[in-house]
């Protein structure tokens, strides 16, 4: 433990993510201020060590390092107004989801009050924070990461600072994230298909975390094939999905379930088979999604 | 070893899943008798120990477990077809894709001729053939699997018998697969954004596989709801993934993105709201996939 560790600390915003940090710094021995426009919220917070604050202002003023969690960067800067005048030379990370473009207004906003900015993202669920191998990434000022790295580990063992630019984060959250709703969407309809046999959502559980795993594994060829524009040597091929694709219909049909949400995936096949891909890696549908539809 | 690991066996198609297969049996000491179609596809099997028969009927003839991988059903009935007369008492075990309906249409025919039938899907790419953790699993004739099952587990560690209904497998196969392409799409995506930056794909494939992992780690919690069907406590509620699918079009402008895609997914996610589970778990999409879009 270093003098580092103690650095005071403001967390805005007491969703249940701002909780779950704020807690992280309680436990880790920060003296923790908080703020939340529903003031109700702060209080199990008070309970285990916090300050609360009703003023923003205050809370901003009570610490050299602000963390902000709330739903968007508008949502941020809205709560923010009335401590900008106390935001010069603080640190104010921002935790929170939105576009790079979103991303990179609110670090010239924070950047005109002459606030010193981090954007951040935590790629996990409120549990997870503090373990040891929970990520969070970070874009923006290089500075403040490297003197309240040991602080922000606090959130989560694996912090990482991707680059300068203010919107990284934001740019690898959509990036990585974009995975999230199709995959589920995926399992639900499987899960749905099991129920109309009678069968338990629970019981393909283990198969589908062996089938992400199976999915990771690939990952870095499928990256590879990308960065190299070569998908000449494929593990499977467009053609092959095509193939498959072609069960969708049945399977729902079947299970009397909505599979309509296939038809964009089954048209990014056709439209790559088009291409001259179809005997290429599956990875070429990248360069097919590279091509607004309008003008292919 | 057990004189069972030495059974004779016999691999129909030769593709590099069936390639790995027949490998797998070669290499665990087994007599391995391979047809395919395209005869030269024989000829690295045969110099690893195999033994190639240009006649299927020979071929299925030469062992009591004959493991069939083409690429659908019909492509292995009519290859098996000259193989007719052979089956009868033999265990025929046929690894391909198709639906359920497909597979119950094969399971008869194969009983119609008196084989005893399993089918099977290897939820795992052709390297991985062989591997403790490489999970197979089967439906349909329970004697066959507990007979064959040291010799089946060969081709994988985690070979489970899912229930007697021959088409269990393929259920599962597209209960389970059904996320790989949508997921798959989604990395695509963001390989893209990145590279519309001038990054490279490989520098979000740690960050993936950790996403992924926080998508395994949810998913015992999502099939309980879906199996309750009780979606009051969500860990993350459909408004807020409506809430982040509002960024979807803005992150494809900037990066120049087909996003198209994604409308499916929105779709969902507002009939989801239209159903009154705005507040509830994500896993709730569930139920609006079952009402196909027409009734909708």
């Amino acid at each position: 433990m270093t003098g580092q560790d103690r650095i005071p600390v403001t967390v805005i915003g007491l969703g249940s993510m701002g909780r779950a940090l704020a807690g992280a710094f309680i436990r880790a021995g920060h003296r923790t201020t908080v703020w939340n426009r529903t003031a109700a919220k702060a209080a199990p917070l008070v309970a285990e060590g916090a300050v609360h604050e009703q003023d923003i202002a205050e809370a901003v003023a009570a610490s050299p390092l602000v963390v902000a969690c709330l739903t968007t960067y508008d949502a941020t800067i809205g709560a923010l107004e009335p401590a900008a005048g106390v935001l010069e030379g603080r640190a104010l990370v921002t935790l929170n989801s939105g576009s790079p473009a979103q991303a990179r207004r609110a670090a010239a906003w924070a950047a005109g009050l002459g606030a010193r900015h981090l954007g951040g993202a935590i790629k996990n669920v409120p549990s997870a924070v503090g373990a040891a191998d929970t990520l969070l990434y970070y874009g923006g000022d290089r500075s403040v990461f490297d003197e309240f790295e040991p602080v922000l580990r606090v959130l989560g063992g694996d912090t990482v600072h991707l680059g300068d630019d203010p919107d990284l984060a934001a740019l690898y959250e959509m990036a990585v994230g974009g995975t999230l709703l199709p995959a589920l969407v995926g399992f639900f309809q499987g899960a749905a298909a099991l129920q109309a046999r009678g069968l338990e959502a629970a019981s393909m559980v283990r198969f589908s975390v062996k089938w992400f795993q199976m999915i990771e594994s690939v990952l870095p060829v499928l990256a590879e094939e990308i960065d190299e524009g070569d998908y000449g040597s494929p593990l499977s091929s467009v053609n092959t999905f095509l193939a498959g694709a072609a069960h969708d219909d049945g399977f729902g049909e079947e299970a009397g379930l909505d599979v309509e949400w296939h038809r964009p995936f089954h048209d990014l096949l056709r439209r790559a088979v088009e291409d001259g891909h179809g005997e290429h890696s599956i990875a070429a549908v990248t360069e097919v999604l590279k091509r607004p539809a309008a003008a292919g």
